[in-house]
């Protein structure tokens, strides 16, 4: 019994060795499946109570195995555009608090609002999101891929980016905490969706949305969804083999504009009597869906799937301006009221599944109201990642006591939205300088333009046809109180009367 | 005493964890800093017996202070043009062999062949190098990163690619064995070395030498080996805080045409009298010599230097057409004959260097020859890497016994250049349809127009001025024989003779 101080701290240091080790494989890998431009209805999979007229128009059978294996948000939200709701993601802020209100120009310092005879653009931060600081109109934040990174996750990022404009570092996936970047980059959408197109990278013809990396693509008919699948599955071959917990943000481009037909699958539709645009919008959609299926295929391949957490949402509402989509203008995510760039449902309500194996009960569902910045507390709570430091405020909360538990309930909870911006001179319900709360099932939709806001209880009105504002005035004036003083605390952007040199009135200042 | 079997056990485990850790830690970082179209000359450090009058007007002072930490290779050869060097790089395999003899276009199936009256352009794999078997026109080969990226090492690749044409699985780094990839493509040249010219991207400008992945320095005033430079630290600091080893392959797109000047360098050259061409050609080289440098000061701050190993090296001679460069054509590598495309010394003559601490003495130097494809045999057993597996058959011969051994000597390998291609209409000494060899000092020359073949002696004539055919015919018989012989077994591509139909003679053949 000499000496047994050493042996005890060997065999300390050996069993601390195997459980670092353990805890390191125990780590769940994660994948962001994300969709550009998807409408909360553009599916087979419902999300509402009962299957609708669109729903039965489309044909997204991963989608429905992936609820099957996982829990369906149907009160999920993101931003009206991208950028704003992208950054959010990566920030944790909301989109009033970052100010990142708009989506981003490609290019630098370039102020995408359209013109407008009342107001000025508001000073957003038109460059976008910033992983250092003094970097000019950026919020700089500590994205959460930095975290993951840190603690030992192998990031990758595929797909769209758009957090940034060129010239500042956010533009670049390697900035923002990933350590494989796959065509991510400033550009918004695709030039094209087309091998045949080089996804446009034609001589002379490309233009920034040109997408890059895909060299190996080329002329082979591979179309650019497919593309970036196998792209990100070849990413995931290495830290599979070596045991290391990962992190996947798949970003698809589709199904953004440009509209073009996936050869795959338009066909039927066509034969289907849908019209041409339409077909190839759900062309579109069916690729994505594909692309879900064969990651998921893979994860089982590779015997992943069980420790692999799989999120699937969409960035925005589906796009209701027609052309480019076909149909008659904000049709086109009925009964949701109006699409892309708008804060009523049909621009912010998103299809959002989560599978989480041996967390997430199978085929549940939640109604909880959840919003896209809660994915970077999400996120970091799922990987095991605690106390970081961020430079930020984070506004978001973490939906992982949802997963926990379908029964989950927190109607105090208010959400915000705010679109202090001229989006389109089309305009459109809800559409161009309009905010928004919700809180239980009331809703504030607040116009930035009038001063006026209207009030609709979304339980028993998700068309948001039936304004309550005038029968229930404390309501109303309750929703746009705390919208006014959130939109203060952050100093949100706002838009200046071009008369009064003033900037637009908070929600609940001119009451 | 009773069980101790199971505490030997736990012990053992943790001693074999330990030393399998130790293992890990001690396998050496390798950089390969490879620079485009750099002549042997184009440096302030002499690699002849004394400083050429070319030394002379450079200024690279980094490249002599990693030769003063290092070995300087006075005999190092490359092939005369790109993507043949860095296939036989990554595969190992002589250019003869793998029959990538040209450079390859960035576009699928296009020989990059000038017309000839005499032939029809040779059957060389004209799509280059691929990791995937049956990929028409492309040598099949398993590649070094590869097999490093297997045994653990995170591999990067920054900066030019060029080891196969679009369309082809070679075409992306990511099938080549790096983690990593950033700004390699199929392209062999920048479009543009500017950061306000989008070094390339500009809108509908853009052509497929466009440089990818930069968006980030767009208008920053960066120039693009900065650019590069920092892209590669920034890749660096994953692997470096996991105390991972790493293989960095620092592909400089320098100093390839565009001969664009780098302004933080250029003008004390105006103003010392070069002419406009050659200051900004020097230019590049000094930004260049200034990204090893920074590298270098990074290794060194990040703690890793003397675990790190430099390979400088450049992947042909330097270019001797004029225009593009500037001066009388073929002049510019003066005293070795000819430049760029051809088998002369001019043409294929590399700046070597090899710095390895601990290892490798510093300020020692070799008279050696060495070749490109014996980086890959090397720069494995520098890894520890052994008994690894290729479908190739590897020609190249490590030089890590140089390394340990500055008095290493052997005169009895036969090295192997092959070029049955015409590169250029201008032409000029050695360059389109040549081949040579070399054994010891003496170095045959063999036109494969003419079937005929020269002999120099380069210890006394390392101009190839002084054709020794006549008064040596055993020989020059002797070295055409063992070239012949070589380019049979390997079936080397050939150009065809347009009347005869017959490819060109095999050296020896004729005699």
């Amino acid at each position: 019994m000499k000496k047994p101080g050493g042996l005890f701290l060997i065999i300390l240091l050996f069993i601390c060795g195997l459980q670092l080790r353990a805890q390191q494989s125990l780590r769940p890998n994660i994948i962001v499946f994300l969709v550009d431009d998807m409408g909360w209805q553009d599916c087979s999979l419902p999300f509402w109570t009962s299957a609708t007229p669109l729903n039965k128009r489309y044909h997204t059978p991963n989608m429905e195995r992936l609820a099957k294996e996982g829990m369906k948000f149907t009160n999920a939200y993101a931003a009206p555009v991208c950028t704003p709701s992208r950054s959010s993601m990566l920030s944790g802020m909301n989109v009033a608090h970052h100010g990142i209100t708009n989506w981003t120009s490609p290019a630098k310092d370039n102020n995408t609002d359209a013109k407008d005879d009342q107001f000025e653009a508001a000073q957003w931060n038109m460059n976008g999101l910033s992983p250092t600081a003094g970097v000019e109109a950026t919020a700089y934040a500590t994205v959460f891929p930095e975290l993951l990174k840190q603690s030992g996750y192998f990031t990758i990022h595929v797909g769209k980016a758009h957090w940034a404009s060129y010239g500042t570092p956010g533009a670049s996936p390697y900035n923002m905490g990933f350590i494989v970047n796959i065509s991510g980059h400033s550009a918004g959408h695709p030039q094209s969706y087309l091998s045949e197109e080089h996804y446009g990278n034609m001589p002379r013809k490309a233009i920034i949305q040109a997408v890059p990396d895909l060299e190996e693509y080329y002329d082979s008919g591979t179309f650019l969804t497919e593309a970036l699948t196998l792209e990100a599955e070849k990413a995931l071959e290495y830290p599979i083999k070596n045991h290391q917990p990962f992190y996947l943000n798949m970003a698809h481009y589709a199904v953004h504009t440009p509209i073009m037909g996936d050869k795959r699958f338009v066909q039927k539709y066509l034969d289907n009597g849908l019209d041409s645009i339409e077909a190839r919008y759900v062309s579109l959609l069916e690729g994505m869906d594909k692309s879900l299926g064969d990651i998921m295929d893979f994860l089982k391949a590779k015997g992943v799937e069980k420790n692999t957490i799989i999120i699937f949402m969409s960035d925005n509402g589906g796009l209701s301006l027609a052309p480019p989509r076909g149909g008659a203008p904000h049709t086109q995510n009925l009964p949701l009221k109006g699409g892309k760039g708008s804060v009523y449902e049909g621009g912010i309500r998103e299809p959002m599944i989560v599978k989480w194996p041996g967390i997430v009960k199978p085929s549940s569902v939640t109604d909880q109201y959840v919003i896209i910045e809660d994915f970077f507390p999400a996120i970091l709570e799922m990987a095991g990642v605690r106390n970081y430091k961020t430079v930020q405020r984070v506004d978001g909360k973490s939906f992982v006591p949802v997963l926990k538990n379908p029964l989950y309930k927190d109607t105090s909870r208010l959400l915000i939205w705010h679109y202090p911006n001229k989006w389109q001179d089309q305009g459109g319900p809800g559409i161009n300088y309009f905010s928004a709360a919700r809180k239980g099932d009331w809703k504030l939709v607040y116009s930035l333009r009038t001063g006026k806001g209207e009030l609709y209880n979304l339980k028993e009105d998700i068309g948001e046809t039936n304004n309550l504002a005038a029968k229930y005035p404390a309501k109303l004036k309750e929703l746009e109180s705390l919208l006014g003083k959130k939109l203060q605390t952050w100093n949100a952007p706002m838009p200046l009367d071009k008369t009064t040199r003033q900037p637009a009135a908070w929600p609940g200042q001119t009451l």
